[in-house]
């Protein structure tokens, strides 16, 4: 598949011409996942904003969380929640495709995207998803209840520190997904949703 | 004045116990303010979210806009909005005072917080705000006619950016301050509200 | 691919127990698809909603709509949107299938399901769509403009009122489907996705 | 009194050219009612959604729902709370008219309508309408918790269907009537208001 | 027909009780009406904000606005209108009786308090409701071309202030009759929907 | 400091031209504060309603409420908190600053005004706020469990109706306001910011 539609409403820089370590960066993901996700082109367009996305990125999902915190499946599915809820199609689109791959359950996207009430998840999710819920649309009131209602289904306050952020640093993402319209790599609408032994 | 009450929800290291990059951030603001923003303290928590924040930070308000690009008045402008409509009383309150000092303007920080339709600022400004309000509530619905908007008061694309990426991110950082229930330095309050020369 | 999560939260009868008229919609259906759609099952809990519920579908949507009117992907696609923004999960699932298949292309449904703004889609779909999302959100307010904004695109006053029909009654649709929690059967969400040569 | 105010904003039907069986029920209505409602007038411009709509109407509203069942005064309230919610001046004014008949209460139809918190009902109905307007707001956020408010209070699970099935029902009703601008029939604005042996 | 049913959550005082000129005009206005409205007596529990809020009804209510301005009609109708949109039970029922008996239209107050588009009113009447409507929901977003749009209709700026006035005003009566559960007299009901020679 | 900038959108009178007992106040009022606050002078545009309102006010905020019941503190604390929420710059300046001067809090009103959750304020004093928002955001709602948490805090009923009342008596002037564009007096911004002693 090609992406013949534009990738951004802003210029893409050619890989040539970006700097160095935006470059590498670029080949990197694309020696990994056969293409180069459009959220590293649209952003390579600033360079500066490029890097600490992905260093913000990068502390958030990277980071170990232990035994109980969240796991890479948790955290993909608390960015297509919030996605979903400030309908931003890249990042729905992107990070369906992770979650689905990480949670090894082809359906779980498309369900959390949606109504994550609805879907094929642990109820401790369902309090972990409320909680970031809550955070995308009413930051405000987030008062000790809501950290309560999170340490009964065991999350620490380190947790939901990580569920905020996430929720925080993708209602970033989702805005500038939407400003630039920025357009979702036509090779995340199927990742996952076949066994890979099937294709 | 001291501050007695907690600066965060979460726990704030010892000067002595953060990295030595982040330390030597915090002592340079220091130096320059007076005092140390609760922000970096609050922050310091997770070194390697502080130093991407901080980065996304410099790379929008320190990011060099041309002759007819946002001033930094403006760019403290659309923090203070967009804070004012997420509810976030440490950004409002940091920020206006940046906003008060950057605009000579002792009023317009209250301003913009309550009502930026009220405000003493100009038609372009109140265009930015515009364009801002509908980044932080509503941007799904950012299409071209919102840019047309902006380009009718001399807007570049460009700026388009520089306002969406100073709403996104400070979108995260009122979540962030809300749910870490971040405290404002007494110290902002006055800030700019007074000239230099009568205190 | 066996469902063993319940279809609805609502008893489901046995298909010996249903009515015979009732039985050989739903054995048709299966015949015709290969799987019988859930929403079948569960409405077959009250036989006499199950008939009028499938007359008033068939009414919309097997309507003869004319050379200019709304084709079958069009329909699909309000459908879709419509139970977006109603957080449908069955509908959004089952419709999205349709969607792809009716459209021939295999991601229109999940652009349309999360921001139809930013779908691979004519400009009259969109006039279409933002006209089905007002019914939706907010009828009362329908007036003269909204129905001169679809003749704009050469829709008449019939296709308006397929377009709000279509929406009216997949509001209640969407509206059962969460109430019941119907479950969208495992096959809708691969289908239209592949190629059907490359499968 | 007259209607000389348009019925409908799409065409109206002659009798003479509907179809038998739509004509046989319109007639029916005229005989009992003594006037014809115009929302049988104007779903006669698509006779097969007339008929689906009538059948759906019928299998909900005149289904028996036993002793302790809802009551045809509680449907008729659960109509009337949906109708005020989504603004429909049709299904207010007619459907108040068979509330007012049914009840017995010449005043709680206008009480529903505008606030049912403040009417002088059950508290029984009061949980009904509670559940009713969640589901006509906020259906993709029910579960259980709103069924066990309804249990509470003696409803069923068919009772919750009910309820469910009316608003779902009547909010396709409320859309359909606020596009084609409906007009109530001047005679339903009284009916009920005054005992019929002081008239 | 006789009021058991308590006129106001608060104490409400007996006549004999109250100081001698707020009872003056309470019995001023059952002469006049043939009973006392509730509003009188839910308020006289308060003399003090009893004489100011009928201080405050009757400078706008009873102004002299000219040949151009609001009729007495027009402001029952924004009262009406504003009540509808505050659910509140007490000035919808009331206010909707004085609404049809100055119009001379017995099916109006309905409409209004349900759908002022769909009411059988002026298109200036209809203007006048979409600047109190935005008063009442968003008064913040009031500006020049909310006044330019009355004035389209030939309302001056006296006439919008009216408008405001009453909207403002309404607004505060509306909460407090929320608040105190401030029953309506059954007497209004009925009163202007049956012509005095037909009763 | 002069205001340069208009005071109202609408005209404001000369002090030589209004009633008698209206140039009285004025002057009083000048005479206490040492300038005349602008919500008089742009009242003074209509004689009857300046009058009515400012007795409401007195009624409200001059009312003894006894040991228990709302401070002045109090009071203006609801003021600001109702302004906040309804965007109403000239209450949020004006009343903050004398909740500054009741309360001897320089960053108070700053606080309630942009998020009451965060202020440093007693659990009281947020209960009294949690109340007022509702009123003021969604009085058909409020019922006995608000009062229930009010008495909770050992707030009577009497003290339930003097925060309703002020919350609708400024849910009226701050939509007064707003349609008027009026203007605070530079004077209020900086009011109860520095102890008198160290200016």
């Amino acid at each position: 598949m090609s992406d013949s539609k534009p990738i951004s409403r802003f210029p893409v820089p050619d890989l040539a011409d970006v700097p160095e370590d935006v470059r590498a960066m670029i080949l990197a993901v694309q020696d990994k996942a056969g293409f180069v996700p459009n959220v590293f082109l649209t952003f390579a367009h600033r360079p500066a904003e490029f890097r600490a996305f992905f260093a913000y990125h990068d502390a958030l999902l990277l980071r170990e969380t232990g035994p109980n915190g969240l796991t890479k499946g948790d955290k993909e599915m608390v960015i297509v929640a919030t996605s979903g809820a400030n309908q931003c199609l890249y990042c729905v689109v992107a990070h369906g495709a992770l979650l689905r791959i990480y949670e090894k359950k082809p359906l779980v996207a498309d369900q959390v995207a949606v109504n994550y009430r609805k879907a094929d998840i642990s109820d401790r999710q369902k309090a972990m998803l409320a909680f970031a819920m809550k955070v995308c649309d009413d930051s405000a009131a987030i008062g000790e209840a809501d950290f309560a209602a999170l340490h009964a289904h065991a999350f620490s306050d380190e947790d939901a520190w990580d569920i905020a952020g996430i929720t925080a640093l993708f209602g970033l993402s989702n805005r500038m997904a939407n400003v630039t319209a920025m357009r979702p790599n036509d090779e995340f609408y199927l990742m996952g949703r076949v066994p890979r032994d099937k294709r």
